[in-house]
């Protein structure tokens, strides 16, 4: 029998589910749910439903996978609907995480659901990544490093600029700092010293460049501390040499052991991604199964990739995985 | 109350065991059990005691850590063990895995205890990645290449040969091939074009060389599918430059997403070691604490690295695992 999914929001990441799933001969999409006119959706060929429709379809649904926002779709959602399926989201607001986890656990444990929170890449497999790597080198360094990639945060502050009619932004790790790190120096690096931030800019006609660039560049929080480069560009340029969403980064941990520390050794995880949603989109899928396979064992509650055997992803037997990929 | 652990057998892994303990501040190290003359027995501080000691100190100790070879030893010490002391081994014969896993589960599930086997970084965190990156994207390939580093089953055959006083095997990947899986071409690659193997050769004096030469590279199954090239060096050259057991390697998975499989990603965890033994000792010490985790819990029989949460294998607390490395 199938693993019947929904998909709650259709975006990017939406998108990037129904695709996903296709490629997973276990799971069937049932339906994504929308708060638009379920009419005006354009899927690739799934059926639509009004968001409200969700709560009825309890019964034909097994898994809940919530596309939404981590600003303010996914803290009211999940909590919400893991009161009615076995949910998974993508929440990537770290600060928050400790108050999400909460909301939903209370949510499932009331309805007896499992919800999978945080998944993606980052959080996500760059956090299991720095649980292994903590446990098996306890004295030791993590590093992690964004991009190349786009950043969708830092692209939409740029185009809340006046006289800026779009913007895509580049976050870049320093090669000198990567370098460094893989070769066990284990330096202290602040952030200038890890991360550059590369800028491609569409003005409106006429605007003041000079008065933008300088908007970007010393903007707190997104900017000021990185050393930026702003570039203006066309529409057209814009459009045809920056349309992609590719991310990525990587995720090192520098450590030592021996009975005097005598000896090195670098664990890195990295991740080189031609779409960031659609990655993100596998690793929900992927989860998706483990919430499946939880709840079917009696299991509730809120978990995170932390909480879960790693067979519990695969579309293999346990006697499969052991034959083949031990 | 802190995790009391035992090593059976005392070589390179369990001296590395030993040393990888003291940076695990709540697990206590009680002995080293050998079945040499445990007077005769140097550790770095511990106790020695006479491997029939063991079964009688049954209470004293939560988790035995098995540190004997995969050719003889783990075969008929791990099920042995685990009908006495949760257990955790390195077993790493590949093509007898299956057949290990199922008598160590037999004895495991007999006595209530915990085995965990197979667990270091190939199999054992080489597994792992290869069964997230798997999960996540289903259409993919894998590729592991091994090194630089020294393969001590390859020095062994070496120093079988008549003349060899001494010697030293670097596995090595092919730069070429590496960088073709990274850059997603995705290539088909015979055991020739994924590594080359360099060895370090001490022969008594007059031997005749090139036939030492000649029976290495023609040797079945350990060079003859490779590209190898012997150097000939003294005794003095081969302690002074080739006394460490660095190793390491990655692990890539090369898949696609996307509605028409347009957009591709490179998934890949890779390790630096200095010491070999030295990065399995940290690896099994952490699966110690997994494993009296799991016995503490109800759970018994025989379990890999795919079906631990990764949680257990961390001194922090859920809580703190989700503050902080989420």
């Amino acid at each position: 029998m199938s693993i019947r999914i929904g998909i709650l929001g259709y975006g990017n990441l939406g998108r990037g589910v129904e695709c996903a799933i296709r490629q997973n001969p276990d799971m069937e999409l049932v339906g994504v749910f929308t708060r638009r006119d379920p009419s005006a959706v354009k899927t690739f060929g799934v059926k639509a439903y009004h968001i409200d429709c969700a709560a009825g379809m309890k019964d034909e649904i097994d898994v809940m996978i919530i596309c939404g926002g981590s600003a303010t779709d996914l803290p009211k959602q999940t909590p919400e609907y893991a009161k009615i399926f076995n949910v998974v989201d993508s929440f990537d607001t770290h600060a928050k995480i400790p108050e999400h986890f909460a909301a939903v656990d209370a949510s499932a444990k009331e309805s007896g659901n499992v919800a999978v929170i945080s998944v993606g890449w980052d959080p996500g497999m760059f956090s299991v990544n720095r649980l292994y790597a903590g446990a098996i080198l306890p004295e030791g360094n993590d590093y992690t490093f964004w991009g190349k990639g786009v950043s969708q945060g830092h692209s939409d502050a740029i185009r809340r600029i006046e006289g800026v009619l779009d913007a895509r932004q580049y976050t870049i790790p320093v090669p000198a700092a990567l370098e460094a790190v893989r070769n066990g120096e284990a330096p202290e690096l602040t952030t200038r010293e890890k991360h550059t931030r590369e800028c491609f800019v569409v003005a409106e006609e006429g605007a003041d460049l000079e008065r933008i660039e300088r908007e970007i560049v010393t903007m707190p929080n997104y900017f000021a501390d990185y050393d930026t480069t702003v570039h203006f560009i066309s529409m057209e340029e814009l459009q045809r040499d920056h349309s992609g969403i590719p991310h990525g980064g990587v995720v090192i941990r520098s450590g030592k052991t021996g009975l005097n520390k005598e000896h090195g050794h670098i664990i890195e995880y990295s991740l080189k991604l031609d779409s960031n949603p659609e990655f993100t989109s596998s690793v929900l899928v992927a989860m998706a199964r483990a919430a499946y396979r939880m709840k079917r064992e009696g299991m509730s509650g809120c978990k995170t990739i932390f909480d879960i055997p790693p067979a519990y992803l695969s579309l293999k037997s346990a006697e499969e995985l052991r034959k083949t990929l031990l």
